[in-house]
């Protein structure tokens, strides 16, 4: 049995938060806000987790110092844009060593780092990992049948998190690609804008599959160059997150790009899906990779021109289909 | 403008006739059935492709021979079963360097041979080639845009068929690796398969796209250790082509999979789809391969025992989810 918080309460950290309890951990869920904390503490539930049950016997707190004090592990689940200041606030309660799981998905819009790569800047001495892969929040809660994949920098964390984590539904994977695994995570979201704006524009599923083929492919090819492992966006958090994102209506990007697809503007989809959008900023954050990197990532590109250029559907997906001739793969050779 | 021969007019062939009658190439569309080859000839219309003209301009015919003799590209597009008959049927029609284009999948049952192997004992004086990738021929035919890739032992035949059947709403990549095209195409149906059977457990997303995720893994492999090469699995007709099936309710293999999810056996299941659910003869097949370059393959060997062995679906996702612990990509070491 391990001592182990869940910083952030939102669906994800909350779903967390219980398999944890369910596999004998004994765990504490934190929240920023002062009335979550009592909503939770009180009805036993999440407004948007229905059904879900959240046992008695996880403590609910909003002492920021009572969740991190002496806890095997720290598990940090709140919204991208949060995790550099909720990691600072976190330091002089943070050991040496001590093992935080980052589980939100993003990069930094003015730095273009990872989320693990500014948790390492904040709290140098955590051993920073990750956990990613296809996992809507509302199904591992129901405790359908799941699988992620752990990242981290040593085996012995990576195994330890692993056994801290599965479960008879909940299987782990492990891998030391921490990079990959969130470069996959924080980039799928592009794809899934691109895959609905096909949806809003009445193609079908020959159409999608190609998207999600061959945008993974560009994934690859800007993570690879940042240091990634192709393996890994052929794994779990690569390729599985993308399939997931993509089929589901649970996904806002998808919403919102299908809204596009059907000549809605990005502002009028937003307002419409009233939430937060990230696709629309990890669009921006993946065209200035690719830039970086020097990297052709054609899909990126066309979503950029329709979000901000004012390039209607139609013609970019025109554009895709008719550029240059290719070779699927550069790798491999022809012997004649 | 080019002479081709679609060689079988079942949805796919006369899909990829019309394509390439659209394209400006002069077309024959052959049929083993003579009642089809009036009825297509006829009412210029295929009975599983509604509202899909046949233009005028296709010539139509039950002669092989005038099908085969002085055409630059043969397609042939029958049922895999009768491949390797098909094939030697043409032997004395088919001049030296005769370009085919294989567009069926799957694997022969006693000998383990893929489709274009087949074709290359039966007419070894052709040139074989392989269309393959995310591709309902519903969807072809309606012009709705779609990716394929073409594998060909030489870069000059690749991008000659890339030119043939490229169009604005049908984009070709090329590739060499026309065994790893052929596997994934012939054994993504195993794995359909699976996600049907998960769907009907009443299982979610989380659960589909695990099990896309890790038989793509394991028939990369089975697919690596037989030849073929991992990118061409991570492409489309590996992991799209996966996607696809797994996806849509016009897959056989998806649908079978959902009644022995809900408790059929495979008997009455494929009585109920009353039709040839290719993946239960492809998972006979690639367990046969599994064992013969000893490659572990559990989702494969778990469908297997659902199958044959009267192993309930519950059971075998239990087994799946509480094998041994494992790294995700067995080739990344760590450095700690």
């Amino acid at each position: 049995m391990a001592k182990v918080s869940v910083i952030g309460s939102g669906t994800w950290g909350t779903a967390l938060a219980v398999l944890l309890f369910s596999n004998g951990h004994e765990v504490i869920l934190w929240s920023a806000l002062e009335e979550e904390v009592k909503e939770i503490s009180q009805r036993r539930s999440h407004r948007n987790l229905p059904g879900v049950k959240i046992p008695e016997g996880i403590l609910v707190t909003g002492d920021l110092e009572e969740a991190c004090k002496e806890r095997d592990v720290l598990v940090l689940s709140v919204p991208s844009v949060y995790t550099r200041s909720t990691a600072s606030r976190m330091k002089s309660y943070v050991p040496k060593g001590q093992i935080i799981v980052n589980v939100a998905k993003g990069i930094e819009e003015s730095t273009l780092m990872t989320l693990t790569e500014q948790i390492a800047e904040e709290l140098p001495q955590a051993d920073a990992a990750v956990l990613s892969g296809p996992s809507h929040a509302e199904e591992v809660s129901r405790g359908l049948p799941t699988t992620c994949v752990v990242g981290a920098s040593s085996k012995k964390t990576a195994e330890y998190l692993q056994n801290l984590f599965m479960s008879q539904v909940f299987r782990v994977y492990t891998s030391p690609d921490i990079l990959g695994i969130e470069l996959g995570g924080a980039l799928k979201n592009v794809i899934a804008l691109a895959a609905g704006i096909a949806d809003g524009l009445g193609y079908g599923d020959n159409t999608k599959a190609a998207l999600i083929t061959r945008g993974i492919v560009e994934i690859t090819r800007l993570g690879v160059a940042m240091g990634g492992k192709a393996e890994t966006f052929s794994g779990l958090s690569g390729i599985g997150d993308l399939i997931v994102t993509c089929a589901s209506m649970h996904s806002r990007n998808r919403r919102a790009g299908i809204l596009i697809g059907q000549g809605k503007t990005m502002q009028e989809a937003m307002d419409e899906v009233n939430m937060v959008v990230e696709g629309v900023y990890s669009a921006k954050a993946a065209l200035a990779l690719s830039r970086k990197f020097y990297i052709a990532m054609p899909i990126v590109e066309q979503v950029n021109a329709v979000l901000f250029d004012g390039k209607t559907p139609g013609e970019a997906v025109k554009e895709l289909m008719l550029r240059d001739k290719r070779i699927e793969s550069n790798t491999l050779p022809w012997e004649k």
